[in-house]
């Protein structure tokens, strides 16, 4: 997929929205939606996603969806780092495939880093659900507190 | 340097917005400067700072200036796509040094990326100031066009 192009309403990220596929929900408001990645290139490996903008990348959306987007996702990297203790973190936005993007409505990756450990190849290993689920609930109580 | 501690002021990124450093300048507002890196990790390569914010990293910035970022940052990377027709572009932000955070005043990359060409290692190469020079007339260009 190059950067031009039309939005797939199939989508799996659209899909979550409309609620036909699940996630590990961490925060949602009528704009953003933030849950945890299933393929996660280090612990708590997070995307936050707009929900009303069928913007495939950030050259396609308003900038006032674009600010909102990244408004929850300071909030979200601010509880990450509260919770996991990271020694970094990233904040990373991929635009067409030779970017690195597999799923084609505009995310925003959240990666926290550990001092001596590699990333995990994206989209490669699936996490244990049992651990997401734990994780899940950390955070949401950590965001809640 | 971890995720926490004190503001350098004499990091090179404040000299640079002080006008004590020189930069190959793409774009300034009140709030905002944006030029190109001097280690590209790819031709291109652009960074994105706020210019009134004393702020190390994402954790440290207001909700205002971070979106006033980001709408620069979305500019610059519609002005990358547009002059230079990469097949993708990443945008990314590290926070701390174990995320891969060299300079200490938060930035937000905009990597353009070609198809089969990898990366180069971030501050490994000086680019030549001459083709700098023309990458910025270039960008430029475009961008008041």
């Amino acid at each position: 997929m190059s950067l031009h192009g039309d939005y797939d309403p199939q989508n799996i990220f659209a899909q979550i929205i409309r609620g036909e596929a699940p996630c590990y929900k961490l925060y949602e408001d009528d704009d953003v939606l933030a849950f945890l990645d299933l393929f996660p290139q280090a612990h708590g490996h997070t995307l936050v996603i707009p929900k009303r903008v069928a913007a495939r990348n950030i050259l396609e959306i308003d900038a006032q969806s674009l600010a909102k987007l990244m408004a929850v996702t300071q909030q979200l990297t601010r509880v990450l780092v509260a919770e996991l203790q990271p020694d970094g973190v990233q904040v990373a936005q991929f635009n067409g495939a030779p970017a690195g993007q597999t799923v084609f409505h505009l995310h925003m990756h959240i990666i926290p880093r550990v001092a001596g450990q590699d990333l995990g190849i994206h989209a490669a290993n699936r996490a244990d659900p049992a651990e997401l689920a734990q994780l899940q609930a950390r955070l949401v109580k950590r965001l809640a507190g």
